[in-house]
């Protein structure tokens, strides 16, 4: 069983590459393997159907004997959504930050495996050595306190990888990145740096999280009435300036949505949100307050169809309606595919006559990614020998290799990485030597990777035309129809209006039977497809559609 | 048949209030009825299967004994797409330009109805009296030349209804928005005005088309190698000056995709485009130039799965391959929705190795749609006593009709109607007096208007998890089950992987069937009942899915 692993560094992508979200990198060296971050992305449109996507980490599996540990940058779920699926098949200690830690104790509580998982908190100041390698953090800013980038100390030499950053100057909790032990290890020279590549195509610095806090100030001293606040949950930072704003204009905060309500809790309990005793309460005391004493904080910013704004302004809430007089903030920009839901939602509120505040240029949201100026600090202060962008699509990643190479890394150094790709350093000498397992699992409900290929084509198949399910009872002896044909159709046409139409279509399935029959065609699977072929072409001609069609022969 | 109507004005928008798109507008006055545009629109993500959207004309239908003509502001789809659909159910001359009404021939031939069609030229200085309308036209800049506005004369006063437009200062093909008839109009005096929203959200003048041009033609210059442009096949303006920097700098033309070939083509026949005689190559020629000689001209700016620069980005375009120095202008902005398919485009194109400019401060791209300040000076030019924003989701005709306070309109002489308001004016008085049929009809294949809710809810279901047919032979005299239960399933697990599930779904249905007979449920209708519950309910525990669950049930 024990295999001798080469003593070489590599380090493999295993999600976030090419793509925003998932986020996970393996290092290998020798016996050892270490992980940075697991996490999950949403489904793009064309995966009907699917909740989440995690990384395909059949590499890890594959490895598990030299697994040593997860490091976990924040507590995002591109970064720790995957961990529940990851630990549920490797038995393998995590370690992050308290705020991070206490963001996956929920997680992999509601999936029913916190007892079995082995959490390790560390700080700024850990040192974690697991065989080969020795892992230390360097705080960052990002849009989550408690967020982190690792240096890991190999064989090879340092390798950099800063997690979501940003460097924000005037930070929402006064922390600020740890300027010092980045440029210490950019002096002490770095082997290689993976660096976030979320906003490599804007120019510029994106604006501190403060100046929202401004923004937010002045609607809450001004709104004639309720004020109601969508954000992400997970925006501890925002949720500290609403709740400052409300306390110093004399307003209450209630909270609603499920994850808004677990995030302000985790956050408050460890210390990272200060409230002041009375300032929350519940929903069911808001009416005790007159409208302008109260300011709701919910989740909903991008628009999703249950979450608790999008309800309110669909007045399909059980506790919280919208009236005229409220101000409603969406504080976020739309994350691409979001765009019409959010309109929609904008759309509603204000026909039931709310003042939303939701325009870019409205100062209520700014980005927790580093813009061009940022990333380029970065690279000056790591000065990486090799440099491998992440955590973006392919247009954001080329162009942080373009603001590597303007800081001065030479463009042989720099690594344009696909998801999979061995990026192997031995001896000094970089290389990509091969490409492992690596991709996506689909999960739907309890289902983890039952949800292939043929199955998103067939819902998607089903999605545009519907389907049609021709039934025939056929004689085992004589091979004779006994009853049929039967066809039902689901989302093809409004059946009461088109009976014509399928009363031609069982004739034509009819007909084809009865030449089949006559031609000689005993076996079923012959007569399924002479069936299917004749009815889908029927129905083309007729409709220009193509529906699914399933023929079913019963043997009797 | 023929009844009297009752000599007040009434204003009826059938499309384009709360939306973008498929805009029409019925104006009736006594024994007449006119409208202005029949568009269509691109369906919503929850119209699965859905190709396009057009007004519910049964207002329309209903009068048809009074309806004289359809007048049509410009060509683009979502005021000419529904014209068609309208013909074919209508006979009613169509009035518009000539551009406009070479758009329009085309779209009539393709579906078999140019001949059985009326269509009326009209020019700037053209006057139409139809029954009580009296009605006549300006011209507007927008993003196809041939734009105009019209000015409805009726016995109330004069209405309008602007059309889409924006102001350019310096048109690309000199031809001025007719300033002189709109102010005079305003001189006169204007009864109400109807005017486009889009852009009302955004401050300040959009900027020139001709701005367009200068950062195309210093593309043409500096390229290494071809230059493919792709923006709608609509904007013969920006098609015009891809082939005038073409010119400048020494570089043939090929153009691809259907529709930028027969807009190109309309446009050149009616003397709307200025092209030299050799600077149009067939995409044959292409290879008998150097890379740095040749443009190419194409449709698929919104990353639309069929369009040409999709396939060519995806390598499965038959005739155009994408090549590493390439550079690929994507002239355009994404319209909300096509987020996404547009950044997997430019990722492919960038993937290939090729230049993609895209950037929205790239200055490929300006609106059509004219911004504030525009809007702000047509309010000041026509002086309605009555103002109706059109053309626009809920909050921009909102924000339009903040705008038209602030030119000083009367707030209470604001009307934000919905589709299918009856917006009367009857000596000099405006109210709502009622509210018409209107809505949508959602066009797939060749059925109009024949898949509706239930159809599109069952596609949704369908999409999301599924489907499962149970089917089950029954004896007519003993009612005993001759055969089945056999579950077939489609869109729900990978069935291989599942086979157990599908093994044990097979037992729960069994096991109920048997109970429900024993339990003497006899009427088949119960029976399929009973299985449906019960697999539905089995298949949520094990799965949190819930697909279709069909039983059939045949009779031997």
């Amino acid at each position: 069983m024990s295999k001798n692993y080469s003593n070489k560094l590599s380090i493999v992508p295993l999600g976030g590459i090419g793509e925003i979200g998932k986020n996970m990198t393996a290092y290998a060296y020798g016996n050892d393997m270490i992980v940075v971050d697991a996490g999950l992305k949403f489904p793009d449109e064309e995966m009907l159907g699917i909740d989440i996507v995690i990384p395909d980490i059949s590499y890890l599996t594959d490895n598990k004997q030299r697994l040593r540990g997860i490091f976990i940058t924040h507590g995002h779920e591109d970064h720790i959504g995957g961990l529940p699926y990851v630990l549920k098949s490797l038995q393998v200690p995590v370690y992050a930050t308290r705020l991070t830690l206490g963001l996956i104790e929920g997680k992999l509580r509601e999936h029913g495996i916190l007892d079995q998982s082995k959490l390790i908190p560390i700080t700024n100041e850990s040192e974690v050595t697991l065989g080969h390698f020795k892992v230390s953090c360097f705080r960052v800013n990002h849009s989550i306190p408690d967020s982190v980038g690792f240096a890991i100390d190999t064989p090879e030499g340092v390798v950099v990888q800063t997690g979501d950053f940003k460097f924000d100057q005037t930070p929402v909790d006064g922390i600020h990145a740890d300027y010092a032990k980045m440029t210490a290890l950019g002096e002490r020279g770095v082997l290689a740096l993976l660096s976030d590549s979320t906003n490599a195509e804007r120019p510029g610095f994106t604006p501190s999280e403060r100046s929202v806090g401004a923004t937010i100030e002045r609607v809450f001293q001004t709104a004639p009435g309720r004020v109601i606040l969508a954000t992400f949950a997970s925006n501890i930072h925002r949720v500290q300036q609403v709740i400052r704003a409300a306390e110093r204009n004399g307003r209450k905060v209630a909270i609603v949505g499920r994850s808004m309500v677990n995030n302000v809790s985790v956050a408050k309990d460890l210390g990272y949100l200060e409230v002041e005793p009375d300032t929350l309460i519940e929903l069911e005391e808001l009416s005790r307050f007159e409208t302008h004493e109260v300011a709701l904080l919910t989740t909903g910013s991008q628009g999703e169809p249950m979450s608790a704004l999008t309800r309110m302004a669909r007045a399909t809430h059980r506790k919280v309606e919208i009236y005229s007089g409220d101000t409603v903030i969406i504080a976020s920009s739309p994350i691409p595919g979001n765009e019409k839901s959010i309109s929609r939602t904008i759309d509603l509120l204000q026909r039931i006559g709310a003042d939303v505040i939701y325009q870019p240029g409205s100062g209520v949201h700014v980005s927790g990614h580093g813009s061009q100026e940022e990333l380029k600090l970065m690279l000056n202060f790591i000065r990486p020998k090799y440099f491998v962008p992440v955590h973006g699509e392919f247009r954001m990643l080329r162009k942080h290799a373009e603001l590597a190479t303007a800081t001065g890394v030479n463009q042989d150094h720099i690594f344009m990485l696909e998801l999979g790709d061995v990026f192997e350093i031995q001896d000094g000498t970089p290389r990509v030597s091969g490409k492992v397992t690596a991709g996506a699992i689909l999960i739907d409900g309890l289902g983890v990777g039952d949800v292939g290929n043929i199955v998103l084509r067939d819902r998607k198949l089903l999605s545009q035309d519907g389907i049609l399910v021709v039934v025939l009872t056929m004689s085992k002896q004589t091979g004779q129809l006994l009853s049929g044909p039967d066809i039902i159709s689901r989302g093809f046409v409004y059946v009461r209006e088109s009976e014509e139409l399928l009363d031609e279509a069982n004739r034509v399935v009819a007909a084809t039977l009865q030449r089949l029959m006559t031609d000689r065609v005993s076996d079923w699977s012959g007569l399924k497809m002479g069936v299917r072929d004749a009815l889908t072409r029927f129905l083309y001609e007729q409709t220009r559609r193509r529906p699914m069609v399933l023929p079913i022969i019963m043997e009797v």
